[in-house]
């Protein structure tokens, strides 16, 4: 038929940009760490719950910059009833709609923990992602401030409970409310100056990678960079730059506690944010957070849209190497605050509320980096081969495997055209599969079977070398009879299992 | 100030049509159902693999229907470079995608697993949700039906594994090729009769439904429904709807293979067809599977879009009862089939391929059900209340709750507004707290601490009248040293956990 000799276009097999997709080790690798995480937040008495992947948009407190497509830094599309949806860009609007929606129903204090994907329209580029996910805990109806210092300790635990070494990580806490006073205090408080602020805040966030230099900069006049691009500054004068520099500068808290409050004395909000982290700081101390694990750091500016009041962020404190050879403090995995205001735009009443975020695979690279992560490694599967391919044959083989898997046993059956042997041993080469099993028609007369130790040779070669007598103890290869297949081979592979713990050992 | 005075109108808190919160019993149901399905796949052999939520609309095998808005079925949205990318609507088409994008690095046969969620642009019903939860497994890369039997194998394997007893489920398994040919033999075969072919098929899959004379109206003239509406038939004779229900009326493949290969007989598909049926009855057999747990039945129609040999459907064979009271077998909780072009779309060479899909969501209703799920109770977290609000005395409190989490109890200070005291002990009743701390000034003054237990007196009352000693020898109250905290919880907890053993048992 004419219709069938036009051949279709041959469709391009490929991912939209800053989509990617995850392999066993890394889903393997979030799993468990996931789970770590998920028993500390169950320990501290927060209870799982999650939200669909969409929202209207408008509950995601993004303004519509063009009607028709309010798509700036979200995904969005319109329902069949014209109204636009999104899907969400972090788990904290939703959460919020939730408890708005079933305010009735929830008992407050409400605390929760979730882990999810979220999405973010923006330009993907190294390590951004469009897609990634993150793991929040949250008390919804909780207005004092021993909530958010139980935010920073149970931080300080998961971090732990990862494996992640005390003096390796550090959790820091600010004030929005300080920050705001010190803006008052220099004269940059009130809504006319909020442009201003912004420029100032903008500054301070900047510490890490310019330093005091830079930061004195971009509070004056502007800063000029490498390449000649010059950003505008804050424009303020001398007095106001050495008071922010000083606060941001506090690295002990405790000495330049007096300083500080008389620094915001006489602003409402500084006075207030103050008294806040001094709360915090003796609680966490009575509870045994020194400074080395949770610190009072002013110079944290997060979140400049809608805390409200303490801030905090985990930040790894160890070294790595970064894609130029240079040695960085690995950075913030983490963080969060107070949002007094996110619930209640959906209510009459005030719902004060505190909680975080954890960048789950910034956290896992990190992990990883630290070698926390596929510590009980899987193994591959025993490949059971094909040598011949009638019905009765195969059902042989099946039932082989299928033994091994009653006994616990990672067992495949070759599943490839069989007819070539060499692709089978091939094949369990490159998946690192332990054992081969094979059965011929010699082998299948006599009622034998043939295990073949892939493992053995090409692992061990010179690797052992003080375990002579270890190794002549195994061997590559073993014929065994049908009875005896799956004992023979949990033997060989507790042998193996044997061999690794001695590698390791002997790496260290 | 005027700006101010102008109140934003309050959000409406609420969540697009068809999309769902999830709360934390079936957040934890599904965490526990999703484990054991892992457990078997990995055991099998099986890796996981994800891809992202987004693939582009044409590499899921969608055509555009409106080229400006391709959304029937799949949300869809335009990217920055004007290229449509929709959500997935199965696990099937993005894993194609990624075997082909990656074709060079994937070592086939490619066995993998994956769960996640998809999307559906539809209009939502009862218990139809436009994001659901589907749990895959797929073999690619392996062309004979030895992977069919594998997977219909681990089907089964997996329900036991959820704790389905045998007898209670049932794989069925049939082939698109028999269909092909019955379609044939009765001279609907060929492109030209596409259409009636589909109507015969859309009448077989309303079996279920309507019954054998329900069915033998749609494969003729067609069938008028309770309400007066009429839909119209295939428009078969007597002479083919006799065979067509000869086909699907097949209860015992074995007594009635004979004659459906009769049936086929002369259609190069049909006899293919059975051969590929007879093999995997056999292979399942040799493996011990009979048709107690894996079944031929030619009335499984799956899948008209892109399955091309064998299909298997997973059914759970108990009764349960409706929302309108009645008593109906609970029926499909997954399947799948071998989809040989799929992968092939995007490649120059044929793919063939086999895997099946479990709706999870269904699946863990079923086990809810049978009471096969959230077996070990999460405990809710004991509760310590707050009775004086200065620094010292919440630092007192948190470190009781800290101590409790590191004996691993899960514990948490109140967080709510802390003077009225009332509302505390509200809360720890609402939330199934088991236990209550308290500690005012004359206790702290004598350094000791108040345990109430919260679920002595109103859950045991005359649950178990048969155990006055052991009800006995439990107090509702108990006043402690401070450094016996720990472990007089520990041992009311331990108390109580054997209580609700004993009401269980009780219960049996």
């Amino acid at each position: 038929m004419s219709d069938k000799s036009k051949k279709p276009q041959k469709l391009k097999a490929r991912l939209p940009r800053g989509f990617v997709d995850r392999e066993a080790a890394d889903i393997r690798a979030v799993n468990e760490m996931t789970a770590k995480i998920r028993e500390v937040y169950e320990r501290y008495g927060f209870d799982p719950v999650e939200t669909p992947l969409f929202e209207y948009t408008d509950a995601l407190g993004k303004f519509l910059p063009d009607a028709d497509r309010p798509n700036e830094g979200v995904f969005s599309l319109q329902d069949d009833d014209d109204q636009w949806m999104s899907l969400r860009y972090d788990l904290t609007a939703p959460l919020a709609r939730h408890v708005a929606e079933n305010f009735n129903e929830i008992q407050l204090p409400y605390r929760t923990y979730r882990a999810g994907y979220v999405f973010r329209n923006e330009k993907p580029g190294p390590g951004r992602f469009r897609q990634f996910m993150q793991f929040d805990a949250d008390s919804v109806g909780a207005p004092g401030v021993q909530a958010d210092a139980e935010m920073c300790m149970m931080m300080a635990d998961t971090l732990e409970a990862l494996g992640i070494q005390r003096g390796d990580y550090v959790i820091r806490v600010n004030n929005r409310k300080v920050l705001d006073g010190v803006m008052e205090a220099i004269g940059v408080g009130g809504d006319e100056n909020a442009a201003r602020r912004l420029s100032v805040l903008r500054a301070i966030d900047k510490l890490d990678k310019f330093g005091t230099e830079g930061v004195k900069l971009l509070l004056g006049e502007g800063r000029k960079d490498e390449s000649g691009d010059f950003t505008k500054g804050a424009g303020l004068d001398a007095e106001q730059i050495r008071k922010v520099l000083f606060f941001v500068g506090i690295t002990d808290y405790a000495e330049s506690a007096v300083h500080l409050a008389e620094l915001v004395a006489g602003t409402e909000k500084g006075t207030e944010g103050v008294d806040e982290l001094n709360t915090i700081r003796s609680l966490v101390l009575g509870a045994g957070y020194g400074p080395d694990r949770i610190k009072i750091d002013p110079s944290v500016v997060r979140g400049l849209e809608y805390y409200t009041g303490p801030v905090y962020e985990a930040e790894l404190s160890f070294d790595v190497t970064n894609e130029k050879g240079e040695k960085v403090v690995f950075g913030s995995v983490g963080g969060g605050g107070r949002y007094d205001g996110l619930v209640s735009r959906f209510m009459g009443q005030p719902v004060p509320a505190t909680g975080f975020s954890i960048g789950v695979s910034r956290l896992m690279t990190a992990l990883k980096n630290l070698g926390k992560l596929g510590q009980d490694d899987v193994v591959a599967p025993v490949l059971v081969t094909v040598m011949d391919g009638d019905v009765e044959s195969m059902g042989r083989y099946q039932k082989f495997t299928q033994a091994l898997r009653a006994a616990g046993v990672r067992a495949e059956m070759y599943q490839g055209n069989w007819k070539k042997f060499g692709n089978q041993l091939k094949y369990a080469d490159r998946r690192g599969s332990p054992l081969a099993i094979i059965q011929g028609g010699d082998e299948r007369a006599e009622g034998v079977v043939q295990i073949k130790d892939l493992i053995e040779g090409k692992r061990l070669s010179g690797e052992i070398t003080d375990n002579a007598e270890w190794r002549e103890a195994r061997v590559a290869q073993a014929v065994v009879p049908e009875g005896e297949l799956v004992e023979k081979v949990l033997e060989i592979l507790a042998a193996q299992a044997e061999d690794r713990r001695r590698a390791k050992q002997a790496d260290v």
